[in-house]
């Protein structure tokens, strides 16, 4: 094991001294992360290629220094960021950021550190996008390490469906390179070992660059939000939506009432997208096509199927739109929750079948325990993800932090051990949600992973330790 | 570890008598796979139930016998039936066969043991369908284990793609079920590890059952058949179709002429889709979609795409058809083939990009080394699968295992090394292709397969070993 000005110094001699930041002003930078919270790293290290990784790695190990693989800073369970105790080692990937597209595979060779604005600008060009539709700008390495889905996932899922391979930096047996596929659409020539590093969390290895499946880019896209009379009718809408548009539905999206009305109340760029606000439940359902389509036409045909929801009452107000304005209403929603009190988030997920039955019954045991908490849920209703999240508003007087997690514990559990659903949809697992991994993951599983997981990574990489215990995240 | 007789007898205490199966006349109807190979297996037993599944299990690893689950026997590589030894203990899963369909969330929970035919008449009532797309009708475990892909790939994806949970009976740390999730569209609250045994073939552990993402049954379909004037028009059609048509088009399937003339010359039911064959290559493409749409409309859309690629030359012939009478002429080369000569199929993948540059530079240096066997290739160009096919026809002379044997190995070398492609697109891993494992899948990815797969599946099951050395499958 070597000493803090060694290991910088050998660090410095791998990927250039201007790239080993040490400077609380360099690193103010890269403390935080999407939610806000901070951690003080020993260092940041950016390295410029994978074989720079793999000998930070080298480096890291031999000096008993834990790495934390950084990508764009947009994550929510603090999986990105270094912790309080001023030991770990932030390996940025930020330089790793080449593009290259193949338009004849629709596919695309890119860095770790890549955003995914400049991969979609760069696939737009040839009429493609990577379409995990997301409110951040992350990195391809961080959507990786996350799994992410976003808003478009009922129609192309998430990153796990849309990977075609992983260069990855592993520990096992020692620090190098793995290289686990690349560009093949079909493949089942070898176990898929780039799963075991898809969706998790930066601890199992470093990803340096990955391979990507593209959708082409549709040239025609119709919006309508929808307030619906109660939150029930959702599910028949969305079957009749699937039946009817097939492979055409992008997106179905929730928003309660409370949501809406936070957004249009706190976010001045939005317009109104009916005269008044009913007091149901309202939907965002979102159509897209090829060049062979015309708005007008599903325009027509959406027109044709909402008539009898309409004539009927059950749907009691449609918007229609081609543009982005829908879809700026949809994602203003968080800075609408924001800024009407504190937000106490839960990421979960449920059967599609599920989610208004949960929301009901939820919402009611929520009030019982936390009556200054308004549920102000909202998202994507069509793969039964939900962001059941709640604000305290400032005239309910001092934020409590054990009320609030009172009742998020009510929420997730319930989820998890009443529903068979999941506490964390999109988010992943880090430090900001670890003892709910422990709570409410089998001990089947827990063990499992925890040993593969030091086989794979035996050197502790990242913040999750995925056993039976949490030694790695608190170490 | 126990001798024969008691464990035969403790099989029968666990399952019933009548479900231990050891007469040959009882064992002859489980010894063949899809390409016809035979094994000789001690016994055939065919438990009821996951528990049933464990306990058997337990058994066998007491007794030191192997455990090789079979689902259908429609498996390629001889994953799925016994060796000659006599001594492997064949695990029927037929008996496993519940279905329940959760129309709301668009799944269904599905014994391993389960038909796709049946899942999918069950679904069908529904509207739903489990949209893996196959000539043969294999059982869902065994579509899990080999992590089938199909015609309409290009759309829908994998088995992988299109799954929810499994539930398995694993040896690690001693027999036991291991559930890993079921009906969540969105979870990243752990390692997903139901991963590992997607495309392990059966050698990681024993699929008892899953759960399923099924899809909307498109209620209108158009399929056309074109035949091109060169094969490489196919790469840039393909394209052009998915602009025009995005998620509407649901396959594009490449047939060489001499496929297709083999398919009309040998299978009687079929209609000749031309009035003479061209020279050049044909693709069969098919559109789908929901009830918004009528069949004349897609037809008008795609008549009015052709039209300039026709009017050039480029399309020389282009047949329509609402039905499936275009399918059946694509799913009837095999047929063709086999009645053509002695097959030499080589299962292969590659880049979309890459398939007909492949086709021209690896037929002719075929042709040098193996004049007698004729290339008749046909597949998934749309995803980069290509079922490369050779066939020796009678008139050639006798058959010759070392000429056939050598030109295999040209096609995988060269699709593997040369193209970054893959000898193993869709058919998975088993004794009649492991040794192209051990030579062209990367040391790497074997070491760490190996220690994987010890790891997970400390006894050996089923009929491959996934590390370094070839002792799992030879034993």
């Amino acid at each position: 094991m070597i000493g803090q000005a060694p290991l910088l110094a050998a660090l410095k001699g791998v990927v250039g001294g201007g790239h080993v930041l040490t400077d609380s002003a360099d690193l103010a930078g890269f403390a935080a992360d999407g939610r806000g919270a901070h951690g003080h790293p020993l260092a940041v290290v950016r390295p410029a290629s994978a074989a720079e990784v793999v000998a930070v790695m080298r480096l890291a190990i031999a000096a008993g220094v834990r790495l934390v693989p950084q990508g764009a800073r947009t994550g929510l369970v603090e999986a990105g960021i270094a912790d309080q105790g001023g030991g770990m080692l932030l390996l940025s990937l930020d330089r790793l950021n080449a593009i290259a597209v193949d338009p004849a595979n629709r596919s695309a060779q890119v860095g770790a550190g890549a955003r995914l604005s400049a991969l979609n600008a760069a696939a737009g060009e040839l009429g493609l996008h990577y379409p995990i539709d997301l409110g951040a700008d992350p990195s391809v390495g961080g959507m990786v390490a996350a799994n992410t889905g976003g808003a478009r996932f009922l129609h192309y899922g998430d990153v796990r469906r849309n990977l075609l391979g992983l260069e990855v930096a592993t520990a096992e047996p020692e620090p190098r390179l793995l290289r686990l596929g690349a560009g093949l659409w079909k493949d089942n020539s070898a176990l898929d070992l780039k799963q075991l590093f898809v969706g998790s969390c930066g601890s199992m290895g470093v990803v340096t660059g990955a391979s990507l499946a593209l959708s082409t880019l549709p040239q025609v896209r119709l919006t309508a939000l929808m307030a619906l009379e109660t939150p029930d009718m959702a599910t028949g809408l969305l079957a009749t939506l699937e039946q009817h548009f097939g492979a055409l539905l992008t997106a179905f999206e929730g928003i309660s009432m409370p949501a809406l009305a936070a957004a249009l109340q706190h976010v001045p760029r939005l317009k109104a997208p009916f005269p008044h606000l009913s007091p149901g439940y309202c939907v965002l359902v979102e159509l897209s096509a090829g060049t062979a389509f015309e708005a007008g036409w599903l325009e027509d045909r959406l027109g044709e199927l909402l008539t009898p929801w309409l004539e009927r009452g059950d749907v009691l107000d449609a918007a229609m739109d081609r543009g982005a304005g829908l879809w700026a209403i949809r994602h203003a929603v968080p800075e609408g929750l924001r800024a009407s009190g504190r937000v106490v988030a839960c990421d979960i997920a449920l059967k599609r079948g599920d989610v208004m039955r949960f929301r009901a019954d939820v919402a009611a045991r929520v009030s019982a325990i936390a009556p200054q908490l308004k549920l102000m849920d909202f998202g994507h209703v069509g793969d039964g993800g939900l962001h059941f999240n709640m604000v305290w508003p400032a005239e309910a007087g001092p934020f409590q932090p054990a009320v609030a997690e009172a009742a998020r514990a009510l929420v997730f559990r319930t989820a998890v051990n009443g529903y068979g659903g999941s506490f964390s949809a999109e988010h992943g697992i880090g430090p900001a949600n670890a003892h709910w991994y422990q709570e409410l993951v089998s001990a089947d599983v827990r063990a499992l992973s925890g040993v593969v997981q030091q086989l794979v990574s035996p050197m502790p990489i990242g913040r999750v330790d995925f056993g039976l215990s949490d030694t790695r995240t608190s170490a």
